[in-house]
C-alpha cells in the first residue's frame, strides 16, 4: 500500500514516517495487513534525513490540487493529514490559517474522493475545538465551541471528514489530540508552544518564558504516544467508528505548576529557575479556553493509551530527544 | 442604510423584502434606527413583483465574488443570507450543496470583511445541525451532530459566522429556524417539503404524499413568524449575543398525525383523505434525525415568538396564502 503524510517534514510527520518504515505494515480498508510499499512525505519544505527507498519526498504547496492529484495517481490508499497552521499563527494570520487548515483540508478530501479509492484518512484535531463554559471533565457529548480561528478550522475539518465518510468518499477517523509535550526543537507559533518550551529550554540550560499562570490546567500527550495513537487510529476497524468518527484521545491532566514540579524532581531546582513567568494575554485567552481534562474512556476501550504521568513524559523526552551532551551537562549540575 | 437579501427571489426572501419595505427602518450596528434606502435582492433568477424604487433586483451567481463586491461597493451594512440549496437537494447533489451552502457563504463573509464596514449578517441555520442520539428536548448546550450534508454545511456556516464575528469582520447572528410550514407554492427539494405539502395540496383539492410515519415529530414555524424572527434577529443588540451567536428559535412541536388532525379540524375529513402515506427512506432518515423540540427559552427572553399551535398555522396559511377561490371551494365541500 501507498501512504501519504501531509506535514511530512514536520516534527510529528517525520517521526510517524520513521515508525511506519520500521513497522512496515498497516491494515487496509478491509482490515487486511498490507506491506507499506511507499510513503509520500508532502510538505512545503523537503523532509530531510530519509534514505529509505520506500520514501518519496515531495516539497510543494498542499493547496496545489494538481500536485495532490499527481500524488494520488500513484495509488494512495491511506492519508495521515498532519499539515496545519498552528493555533497562535492561525490567530495572527487569519488568511493563512483559513487557506491551510480549512481550504487545503477540503481540497485534500476532494482529491481523496476523486481517486475513487475511498482512502483511510487520519485527521488530527485538537483540544482547541472545545471552549466556553466547560464541565470539569469534557464528555463525548459536550458541544464543540472553539474560541480561536484554529479551533474553528479544526471543527470545520471534523464536520467535513464526517460527512465525506458518511457519503462513502473516504474512510475518515478524527483524532482529537491533547497538547503534545515535550516537543523537541525550537519554539513554534502554537499558543501551547510553552508547554514544551518550559521543559525543553531549561533542560538545555536556556531560559524559557511561561506566558500563563501556574494554575493553568493542560491535557498533555508525549510525542511517543502521539505517534502510537496515530497508528492505532489508522488501524481501527469500521465497527469501532460506529460510536462516532471523532475520538477524544487519552492524556495526562496537569497544571503548569505540576509540570514545573515534575521537571524539578527530574532535573533539580537550578533547572526550574530558568523559567521566567511573563503573561501573554493572547496565549492565556486561547489556552485558557481549552479543556484541561476530558473523558477518554471510549478511546481507551478502543486501544489508545497515554503516558502514566508528566514525570514520565519528561523522562521520555530526555531519553528520546535531549541532545546527549546537554542531558549530561544538565545532570551534572544537579 | 442599504440591505442585501441573498435568496431574494425565494419565498422567504420576497416576503422579508415586502416586510422591510413596509417597515421602512432597521437598527444599525450602533442600535440607531435607520431608514432603509435600498434593498438589494440577489438570486439566481430575478425577483419579480417589486415596483418600489428602493428595491434593486440582481440576478446572478452568489459565488461570483466580483458581483458580490460590486453590490457591497454601494455600501451594504446589513445582510440577510437566505440563499441555500435545500436539504434533499444537497443530499442528492453533493457538489451543488457544497458550492452554495459552504463556498458561497464563505465568500459572502469574505466580501463582508473586505468591505471594512462590519456589516450585520443574519445567517439562517436549521434543525438539521442536530442529530444522532438526542435528548427529548434539545438544549442550547447540546452538541451539533448533523446527519445530512445540508446540516453539515449549515453547521460549518455557523462556525464561520461565529469566528468572523469574534474577529470583528462582521456582526453575525445565527438563527436556527424550525421547519417552515405552511410554505405556499410548489413542493421543493427539501426533505421537509411534505411538512407544507400535506396541508397545502389537500386544501387546494390536490393529493399530497406523506413520506414519513404519522408518529414523526416536527418543530415548526409559520412563514409569518419566520419573517418576524428574521427581523427580531437583525435588531438584537450586542449584549443579547453575549450568550452565543446561535439562537434556537421558538416553534411548535407536533407529530405528523397531530398536523393532520389540525387540518381535519379546520378543513374537514374530505380534505385529509387527499393525503397518501408512502414512505421515502431518504426523507425518513434525514427528517427523523432532526429534533422535534428544543428549549427556546433564551430566544423567548430575547423577544422571539412562535405560533400558538398548529391549527393557528393552518388558519394563517389559509388567510395569507391560499388562493381565494380554492379556499372558498374547499370550505364549500365541508
Amino acid at each position: 500500500m501507498r501512504v501519504l503524510i501531509t506535514g511530512g517534514a514536520g516534527f510529528l510527520g517525520k517521526r510517524l514516517a520513521n515508525k511506519l518504515l520500521q513497522r512496515g505494515r498497516l491494515k487496509d480498508a478491509a482490515g487486511r495487513e498490507r506491506t507499506v510499499e511507499q510513503l509520500v512525505l508532502l510538505d512545503v519544505v523537503a523532509a530531510e534525513g530519509f534514505a529509505d527507498p520506500r520514501v518519496k519526498v515531495v516539497a510543494g504547496d498542499i493547496c496545489d490540487t494538481q500536485l495532490l492529484n499527481g500524488i494520488f495517481d500513484s495509488g494512495i490508499s491511506s492519508v495521515f493529514h498532519l499539515a496545519a497552521v498552528v493555533s497562535g499563527q492561525a490567530e495572527a494570520d487569519f488568511d493563512l490559517g483559513m487557506r491551510i487548515n480549512l481550504d487545503a483540508s477540503r481540497q485534500l478530501l476532494d482529491v481523496c474522493r476523486s481517486s475513487g479509492r475511498r482512502p483511510k484518512v487520519v485527521f488530527t484535531s485538537s483540544v482547541a475545538v472545545y471552549g466556553g463554559a466547560l464541565p470539569d471533565v469534557v464528555q463525548d457529548t459536550t458541544a464543540l465551541n472553539p474560541q480561536s480561528s484554529y479551533g474553528v478550522q479544526k471543527a470545520v475539518g471534523e464536520l467535513l471528514v464526517k460527512d465525506y465518510s458518511r457519503r462513502g468518499f473516504i474512510d475518515g477517523r478524527v483524532l482529537r489530540l491533547p497538547t503534545i509535550s515535550v516537543r523537541p526543537g525550537k519554539p513554534n507559533k502554537a499558543a501551547s508552544s510553552f508547554a514544551s518550551g518550559i521543559i525543553r529550554e531549561p533542560l538545555q540550560g536556556e531560559e524559557a518564558i511561561c506566558p500563563v499562570s501556574p494554575e493553568t490546567r493542560l491535557w498533555l500527550l508525549s510525542p511517543r504516544l502521539a505517534i502510537e495513537s496515530l497508528i492505532v487510529g489508522h488501524e481501527l476497524e469500521a465497527a469501532a467508528l460506529e460510536g462516532g468518527r471523532s475520538i477524544n484521545l487519552p492524556g495526562v491532566s496537569v497544571t503548569v505548576a505540576e509540570m514545573v514540579a515534575a521537571l524539578e524532581k527530574v532535573a533539580g531546582p537550578a533547572t526550574v529557575q530558568r523559567i521566567r513567568w511573563q503573561t501573554d494575554p493572547m496565549v492565556e485567552r486561547i489556552v485558557g479556553s481549552w479543556p484541561g481534562r476530558w473523558d477518554a474512556s471510549r478511546a481507551e476501550a478502543l486501544g489508545f493509551s497515554c503516558d502514566s504521568d508528566f514525570e514520565g513524559i519528561v523522562r521520555a523526552y530526555i531519553e528520546d530527544d535531549l541532545p546527549a551532551n546537554q542531558a549530561t551537562e544538565d545532570r551534572n549540575t544537579n
